[in-house]
């Protein structure tokens, strides 16, 4: 028996990346897609403008939308819903999911909120006991489950045994991120042909708090954030999938670079060891060109749910370089909120 | 009269910036090209693949090539040259032509050697005063004034005020570097389409090092490199021109973020005061968008010779953001070489 | 004295191009900038997304926007317009304006109807003659003269002397179109990178039929449509500027090719015989290398105001086949416009 | 028990295609990979460059390569070699193999010698009864079976059945090939960021002449060229993969567009009807939305052994135009290799 899920936001591009990867899920069924009047009540193949290379499944493409709407709570038959929905929207739609189902959502609105777990499960599984408090907070039947912005995904998985194991005392990161992550029209092709862009709204601020509540720790019901400080510098560039990351790290010991990788090569989390269906053998492999990784050959590995590092470099004691890359709408988006939803089952949330 | 100029290395395209920034020069007049076998003797119009937007001048075109050898300097007319050769060849090369005129060169090769000046006139025209050593230690009646690697340069003119007002503890930089930075064809298209590649053969080092010893002091005819660490990463980018650098820098004192915009909005050095030919009104530019600077819109500021400042924030006490964007092939090239070449006119040095 | 001019449509991509090609008009001088009421009653630096690599002038960036309006015709101080505005509020809004003064547009709205002129005047410098009848028609004051598709213009300037000369029964052709044809914002990043769209709306049968209008004879004011057909394959490409145009062509009678490079290379017509301000010294220019025209190289030929033409081949008697680009927003849009309405200064209308 | 094939040519982008595609092949075992003395006796995973986004299988990364020679054909134990070597070498190379085994060849070096087959499975199946003259005429115990230029399989398809049905007397093509097809490092970046590129040498001799060997008939060991005229005008695009074609079809006689799409969808041949490991389920498949196919979604159609074909219009009585598009390293080279091995071996020629 698998569990019915529901995706609000199917449309969009990180909607369609659900549908991609719970449409032969072994745990969770589609059973209801959400999104707006303008696709409402018509069939899913006339209305999503479809973005992936791979075909969009045929049975999807018959089902019939559902309107987003707060009322649409009451009527799901859905056991859980994932969320790809834009924030301005998700404030109220997701509560009015929350109060019946589990949410599992991509969107920013309640990361940062005290009562709500935001989770990588490689890193913070133990953040989901929040859910208790805010099911008790919010007199709700379901809870909301987030996931962090797709630019911190890539950062906090190879930052985390470095904090485990040296501490971390201050990191400098610039991004190099990918189109998919402006939606599908979000960046016109005027904007971006030969140039780079070194703003992308609101991002910075995200990548510079959200890693400090992952990596934070926690204690009767409340989380410690991490103390270190994070400096972000976020450009878009032309390329279609996969956040490339430039990232210096100040460490609180020092450390030879043959430990790191070891540690790097060798990690393995609750995901893995729960042997989770979206969990990737490897949350981190390490590149072994010299000029890797690169997001058009690495942003795949592990089925687009590894972190590739590598360019490796140590400037003195206790600093640190290295470039990470992480698929943006799969391991940043959709397929950390579906991890996180396989997480919650095996600890018995659903 | 104009001083006659030759380039070393006149078909790539470097040399090809120098053709297009001399041919209408106030003091200089392209009197030899100079290139390798496959070329000399011939037409240049014909050997040089002309790769500039803006037209290939029609005298160049009817020019006919020199053989670039160690002999060639021995019977040129031309009262100095630029380089722009490869650094395979270039410690034979620029010798042999440093032993009667003086050589302004846009290669690594010398760059680091103590008694040879590595300038950029907006920051140490001071060490011009190094040719003079130079010329006793080699027993040279001409000279070799270098100027930094493209990004270098697009680095150290906006961290030169930084310096001389607040103090600097420690830099790290990512760069996103254009494609014309690896020459013509040095970037095959099926590598960089949908892509950043994380590595750059030897460009780390450059940058780590060449910086300190620009910024450094120069006293009894030495220089004291500056002393604090530059930590970089950089990348390679789909963008045709314009190097890109998010810079982050701990500064020793602590500053204001107006006091430091208003420093750098009016700084003026030596090329402005001595109103060379190819300096531009304003060293540094400051971007008024919050998105700029783009290698797109920005990179031909100041006819290519301004570095435009953008992206700035600061982060907590002394720890400071910014983005920098200069053009690599002119400010971070041929026209470093030219202003060079300029000043050290005005130095009575040629 | 300088005419005074509006623009209408002022903000898009077009509207841009006519501030930049009038900025500095001998003739012309910017009176009024309309838009929609988003724009509307603000200053014009900070409602358009100026998205010229040239810099926006000073004096433009804070002229205050008039709202487009049907009744803004009544109210204006300028002697002759300019149209970039969308098809489907042309009719009305031109004809409103038209009623007072000229109206030189750029929109599809007017183009095939019996009384408007069809202009490209390097071509059908006659059909302008149908202002009168139009006028009467109508019972306006001003009138409408119209310009072709982008695509359009690159391809009659070059089969004007053909037909003159050889006559025609047959064109086929492909077209690879830039970017900016669709607007700023028309094509998303996503949906070009690594791609090739094979589709433009709408543009296939403007192709096919507005060359047969232009190059139609006129007699006694009405206009005998060129007796030939046209069938057009209209492809995206990842270009910023500039559409090139495979061109295969079946003439009535046999020719040699170098007889119609010498015509070619010869046509000289109205605009250059007027030394009109804006007509290009070279209506086509043969490009010499085997490999061109191409966008980046020679889009900016004749200040984008020359249709480039290369790769020509004979196949067999009376089957041609060449290459030509010209600059979709200058050639293909703003600057015939401009070239129309200083025509029809030479010929009296204004 | 599956034969053992040798990769002439192994380490280029064909060879890598050849290695993908026959590394789990159901009937061939790569034994041997030939490379030029760069990197021969060296292990293939350290002298190939992997440009493939698939990664490299495990066992042939260990592979030792074997120096391409006339004399390596002597001592392989080979039962059968694909070739992608270049034309200037392949005339020896390729024969002194042919003397011994069977070479299916993907150089044009041999495409249009009167006893050399040209074969695309799903057109001229019955043109590899010139293999038993071949053999006769040149003395080999082998044999040389080619296949056509990667812009000409993918028009070739489509044409077949409306040569068939209706006849032709003229085509017209335009194409936007992809960057593959010039080799890994065959299109520098810098030539075509922001460009296309409207030549390709030797590539219209090719699609002009090649179509012809393969749609002609053959009778008593004699080809008779296919009777109509084909007229080609060449272009490079910023597209990985994926040769787009723009196609003007004069027919004999008059069809009616269902007919036609009828024709195509229901069109299999020879590959299909035995079978074929590579054999593609349908060779021609119908784009149904208006705006495809496009190379970004449509190249790997078929796992690349398809065709795509949309836009499809008729302008007057027999005069059609379509768009098509086909995978160019693999229906258009080495998977047009091997499923002519596959027919060969059907044909009892192995």
């Amino acid at each position: 028996m698998k569990f019915k899920v529901g995706i609000l936001g199917a449309t969009g591009m990180v909607g369609q990346r659900f549908i991609q990867l719970l449409s032969k899920h072994r745990w969770f069924k589609i059973e209801e897609l959400f999104a707006s009047e303008r696709s409402a009540n018509k069939q899913y193949g006339e209305v999503a403008k479809w973005y992936l290379q791979e075909e969009i499944p045929e049975d999807i493409k018959e089902m019939e939308v559902s309107l987003l709407s707060k009322d649409a709570a009451k009527n799901t038959d859905c056991d859980l819903v994932f969320s790809a929905i834009p924030a301005e929207i998700a404030r109220e739609i997701e509560a009015s999911f929350a109060q019946h189902i589990p949410v599992f959502s991509n969107t920013k609105t309640y990361r940062m909120e005290e009562d709500v777990p935001l989770v990588v499960p490689e890193v913070n599984p133990d953040h989901l006991s929040l859910v208790k408090i805010q099911k008790e907070n919010r007199n709700w039947d379901g809870f909301i489950v987030t996931n962090p912005n797709c630019t911190t995904i890539g950062l906090v998985i190879p930052l985390k045994p470095i904090l485990d194991s040296f501490g971390i005392t201050e990191v400098n990161v610039a991004t190099m991120q990918a189109l998919s992550g402006a939606g599908y029209a979000g960046v016109p092709s005027m904007a971006i042909l030969d140039n780079v862009i070194p703003f992308i709204s609101g991002e910075e601020e995200k990548v510079e708090s959200e890693p400090l509540k992952i990596l934070g720790s926690i204690a009767n019901g409340k989380i410690s954030y991490a103390k270190f400080d994070i400096f972000a510098s976020c450009n878009r560039v032309m390329v279609r999938d996969g956040h490339l990351e430039s990232v210096f790290v100040k460490t609180a010991q020092d450390f030879e670079i043959d430990e790191l990788t070891n540690i790097w090569e060798n990690f393995k989390a609750e995901p893995q060891k729960l042997d989770l269906p979206s969990a990737p053998e490897n949350p981190i492999i390490l590149a072994k060109e010299e000029d890797r990784p690169q997001p058009l050959f690495d942003r795949d590995a592990g089925k687009g749910m590894s972190v590739v590092v590598g360019r490796i470099r140590k400037k003195k004691a206790k600093l640190l370089k290295f470039t990470c890359l992480s698929h943006n709408t799969i391991r940043g988006a959709a397929g950390a909120s579906i991890l996180n939803a396989e997480l919650a089952y095996k600890k018995k949330l659903l």
